[in-house]
């Protein structure tokens, strides 16, 4: 790409008249003579000048940008997510470089060096790769995982989502349950779901099952299950808890094409709180992630790091919204 | 936030105990003796230096960053588009810079300002307001919007994709057709799709009606107008093309809780080919945008730029695909 010559400082200097040492200062809001200022910023206004990002950066050593690390925008949890993230950086005067990994663990690991190279002044980064090899001393936040003993993780309250949706079924008449989890192997917070659900269907002495895939590309080895689980029409199971929005809405046609009517005689409910282009609402009975609450811890981190000797986990507060794959 | 002290190119000369010109020729790739070039890669190592890029960027002019300046990540046509765009500009070695505007006229038009602060080397922009003052001089490229003579524009071939679509319901048997629209006040490329509709409805003869609501808020009025030609549980038209996926699975939902059988009764198409997380298909039968051609045709365009006085079109092939709201 080309680039017109830009007018520089000395060029500002020129047009008004004054040294460089004295443009610099207005630029730079130090304190300068009314006069002198009024002089200053008319060249400017003149010349059309803009400071220069980098030269500035280079002086100060930052870039007032943070990379955003996502595994894709095709998933509309992770777009949500970069879309309030992106509101609360703008907020803070910065910018976002967004890195779109589609979960390959090289391209997750180079996002790091961004901020070696001077492109970016700390990380917020949600990965899957569960061996990256990150450097402590720079500033990075993550989504729902844990990086390293001094990385700050923000997450959603995942055992208590658990929990949640094991109370909703059984208070809605479930008696015998059942949880299902695709991409079951990737270490981190989404891993509480399951114990927060088993916990509740202990203690009320529910029967439940649990069926965890560790293959993320494929939801047929479910189907196989479920369909092996009905007998006349009915599923062994009368709830089901999914680990995503995405997957209870799949069960969800999965059943209803082999007879099975949602939710009269199995009760959906699902996790995320995905958004609903077409209602404005949710796709399914579900455990929403707070994701502005979220996102907003972590550029709050990320700019204001606490000394911690150990990983701060800060979780944020789930709810429960009907939607259609419940009774209620 | 806090940076740590890195290494920089002196540490790297004062280790390898060669020249700091010696050092920079490696680094930027100049000729070199193979023992001086060992000598300062095994110091670079050792040291962990990284180039710092804002000041290779300084150097250069150039930063290696696009800023993509997009409307909301909510709607799944944007974030789909950004996945690719993202894409595209890693392959070619350049980190972007997201701004997320919500239609916002205002923060449309500082996103310009990134590049004449050397944020970023040009922009990619998917913009709202109708009377954007832009620097023709800096490397732009539109979606879907002209900005300026010299910018170019791409865009999927609307016109033609209004065409494939009142041919479609018509052979597929439609005697009435209605085309609807929400947001029509804003001027660009889209603009196409009715006049594309309209003139196979003209040359074929088929009667046909338009609502073009100028508010993108609400689809009430849209569904007051329905309402209003439904009588005895039939709708007075046979088949809708509606602007947007969204648009024509909310009219789908709002026909079908009113009594009239999709496709059945009415047959549908949309336009835009949103994919559905759930099903991996589309959402409804629909004029598919080609996202990936588009993202790789703006940012060549942007690396490659045309020395034209007149503003370059670029249109990229739609297609048709049935998705459940049509007979086909």
């Amino acid at each position: 790409m080309k680039r017109d010559s830009t007018p520089t400082i000395k060029d500002v200097a020129r047009e008004s008249g004054l040294s460089l040492a004295t443009v610099s200062k207005v630029i730079n809001g130090l304190p300068v003579g009314k006069k002198s200022r009024d002089r200053v910023e008319a060249a400017i206004d003149k010349l059309g000048y803009h400071v220069n990002a980098y030269a500035r950066a280079l002086k100060s050593n930052k870039t007032y940008c943070i990379a955003l690390v996502m595994p894709s925008l095709k998933h509309p949890f992770f777009a949500h997510l970069v879309d309030e993230l992106i509101a609360c950086l703008t907020g803070e005067g910065y910018n976002s470089i967004l890195m779109i990994t589609n979960y390959d663990p090289m391209t997750e690991q180079n996002c790091f060096s961004l901020v070696k190279s001077n492109k970016a002044d700390g990380v917020i980064a949600l990965t899957y790769s569960p061996d990256l090899e990150v450097d402590e001393s720079i500033p990075i936040v993550t989504i729902d995982r844990h990086l390293g003993k001094k990385i700050p993780c923000v997450s959603s309250d995942n055992f208590r989502g658990g929990e949640i949706a094991a109370e909703k079924l059984i208070d809605l008449g479930c008696k015998n349950l059942l949880f299902l989890r695709i991409s079951a192997e990737i270490p981190g917070e989404p891993n509480r779901r399951c114990a927060g659900f088993e916990s509740v269907c202990r203690s009320r002495g529910v029967p439940y099952e649990k069926l965890l895939l560790l293959d993320k590309e494929s939801d047929d080895p479910i189907y196989r299950f479920l369909e092996d689980r009905i007998h006349d029409g009915n599923l062994d199971f009368d709830g089901i808890f999914c680990n995503s929005d995405i997957l209870a809405v799949r069960v969800k046609r999965f059943l209803e094409a082999h007879g099975v009517d949602i939710p009269d005689q199995v009760q959906i409910i699902g996790f995320d709180g995905i958004f609903n282009p077409f209602t404005g609402g949710c796709v399914c009975s579900t455990i929403v992630q707070p994701l502005a609450q979220m996102a907003q811890a972590a550029v709050t981190l990320l700019m204001n790091p606490f000394d911690t000797t150990e990983g701060m986990n800060v979780m944020l507060p789930v709810k429960y919204i009907p939607g259609g794959t419940t009774k209620d």
